[in-house]
């Protein structure tokens, strides 16, 4: 039996549930790998609070060194969250050659370069599964699985809170506000909800994954972000009528050279496999030119879900022979972020009469080179008399529709009041 | 760059996939793996047919010994299909120190034991990544990935060819051997379908799942099979109006010591994920004890998805250190084959009288212990009167049910048309 000694860096949610884990699965820990775990220190920032779990007297410490300056912590696991200090503990901890296993989607998309070069230069391994969709082995699927394999596209439900929000809505027809306010109320969504609902958590956790998928550097800051919080119920029941389901979605596809990382809220075709992903389940759609269409679903939040991956690279670093670190640039590297990328758009206007909106948008969009799939008039004119028309583009650049809609608005008759993109559908 | 010679047994249309790709993915593997793959020998029935590939002089080989007693050849490659002589080829080459990279389920399900020990007396790697589901990584997941989890249930649709037939039968209400002809002429169903309509293939790829599920050898012999030939498109009408959808489910659960495994057409309620997976995608849902729900979904079957699990398994065994061999079997093993389940029940009947079938079926389930949940009749009655009614029981057990049903049939005018289990409702 081979003792390994660890370092907790925090110890809330997600460090009591890898506690409780560990403790639970000593008995196969033991059995199937040969390993027992020991918790030597855990830095905490209040060594006196009360725990939900059972801690040994001089466990607990305020004192970061104590975990990374303990000569017998062989492997550090980092669960504060937040960019700093977290990536500062976890170049630390590696320069000393300790493995990092670590749930940090922020300080692993910002400080990436930064945290390679310092595990190269320990010797030591760098863990991440549990940043990117909770329980879902995707960091995994991509490493070790698809090696063999150019991925074409990606797309993902990976951020719970909004996938929970834009169920409710679509189910009840409610507004964002009101679902946001039980959302908050259920624990589901942050009292400061903006990392969630702005897209900022999806952002980060894209561009992990866009990197890995296609073997290049896609920093966070390359990533176009847009959140639900202007999302309507009018927009989601149109799209359903026409059956489409909206999900904010997260998209990355490789084209040569070109990469485009987005998130946004999306319509999928309602047949599509996220379609039916719903409530705070995650899920990771991608393509690759050998395996053809693959998706992973399940859990991507919760104290057990990520302690689930968390100890699962726990055990892989603690049995690694030699720290394989992920490509996450690739030699033969040219590529460049694409900003101007194409997609199939639905657009709904309001306009005082019919057959003068339908020559008014038309001919903008054909003066762009867009071409019109299909329109519809949606319900009654209201009081003003004013229609509500929806439209659907074929597929088109982004830079061309979104100048054709200008010159809609500057007629001032018809008002352009969403603009939704559509994947999934060629 | 490391230069690694390998062997192919078989040279079929996922022999020539594997070519294919080692061949596009030359420059990738070299620069991000370091490793140049050559195909050293390769055995094939006739090495005068003509080939898909271009393989130089010398390559194809009709003599077995030519790649397993090579001693050049370091990893094999194994897409010959079916028990024998698979198997005996796989053990020589393990103990010859070769490791050995499989599709083949039958040759591993059946002779588990046999590979095991020869890979860890010859000090070389079994990987079989592309035995079950294709290009879904699955088998990856459950020994790289649920190392912390005591995986409870297991429900996969994990043969394309019933599910691309089951799929029709549901879109069109068309009869199942209608569909299997149709399947046969666009190459989904072989010209003998008996393996996957009749649930064998299934069942070889549940015992490999369920066996690494479980951490302990589920034989395919215990797993219970029932195919999909007898499939009534009445069943799969009536199944639907409830919100049931059919599919041929692997199912496998571990409760405590006792572990279940069987493959049988089943109902899923049509909000459950596997109830979309449609045509020949494949899928496997879990339930884990921390990560909670996962699934897997993918192409199963063709051979450019089959050659990308095979190449990501050659890469593995390229690369490792020492080759970690998944754990069968749980040193404080315990279990048994729990063949008296419990599962729901929708069962259909045809009787002369809706008022006396009722009373008499009710009265048999009841003198078994068995509850009735609901009770819906369907259509008008036939020409000679007698109406069909459908009854969906409570959890009850298979023998308390099978017994109940007997005693139904027993009267004389009731007829029990349909036992369908249920599944993914509690």
């Amino acid at each position: 039996m081979r003792q390994v000694e660890i370092g907790f860096l925090g110890f809330g949610n997600i460090g009591e549930g890898v506690w409780r884990l560990l403790e639970e699965m000593r008995g196969e820990t033991a059995r199937r790998e040969g390993i027992s775990f020991e918790v030597r220190r855990v830095l905490v920032r209040d060594v006196h609070r009360q725990r939900g779990v059972e801690v040994p007297q001089g466990v607990l410490t305020d004192r970061p060194e104590d975990v990374l300056d303990d000569p017998d912590v062989q492997i550090v696991m980092e669960f504060m969250g937040g960019e700093q200090p977290a990536a500062d503990y976890i170049e630390r901890a590696l320069l000393a050659g300790k493995s990092v296993v670590t749930a940090n989607k922020m300080a692993l998309s910002t400080h990436w370069a930064r945290l390679n070069a310092a595990a190269q230069r320990g010797g030591a391994g760098l863990y991440f599964e549990a940043s990117v969709c909770g329980a879902i082995p995707v960091i995994r699927a991509m490493t070790d699985s698809l090696q063999a394999n150019r991925v074409e596209r990606l797309m993902g439900i990976i951020n719970g809170t909004t996938n929970y929000i834009l169920t409710r809505m679509t189910r009840e027809g409610s507004r964002f506000e009101d679902v946001l306010q039980d959302a908050q109320r259920l624990g589901l969504a942050e009292p400061d909800p903006t990392a969630d609902v702005e897209g900022y958590d999806a952002a980060y956790k894209l561009s992990i994954l866009a990197s890995l998928a296609f073997y290049t550097h896609v920093p966070v800051e390359s990533v176009y972000r847009e959140g639900i919080t202007r999302v309507s119920p009018i927009d989601i029941a149109c799209g359903q009528e026409m059956g489409l389901t909206l999900k904010l979605l997260a998209v990355a596809k490789r084209n040569g050279d070109a990469v485009e990382a987005r998130v946004h809220p999306t319509f999928v075709p309602s047949t599509h496999p996220l379609a039916n992903v719903s409530d705070a389940f995650n899920a990771v759609f991608l393509r690759g030119h050998a395996c053809g269409e693959l998706m992973f679903y399940g859990r991507g939040a919760g104290d057990m879900p990520t302690a689930s991956a968390l100890v699962s690279d726990l055990i892989k670093a603690a049995g690694a022979q030699r720290h394989a670190l992920p490509a996450f640039f690739d030699a033969a590297d040219g590529v460049h972020i694409e900003e101007d990328w194409s997609s199939v758009y639905f657009i709904r206007t309001r306009a005082t009469d019919k057959p003068g909106v339908l020559a008014h948008v038309a001919g903008c969009m054909a003066g762009h080179g867009v071409g019109i799939a299909s329109m519809v008039q949606k319900g009654a004119p209201d009081a003003d008399g004013r229609v509500q028309i929806v439209f659907v583009t074929h597929r088109a650049h982004e830079q061309a529709v979104m100048s054709a809609l200008e010159e809609v608005n500057r007629s001032g008759r018809t008002r352009v009041e969403s603009v939704i993109r559509v994947e999934g559908v060629e």
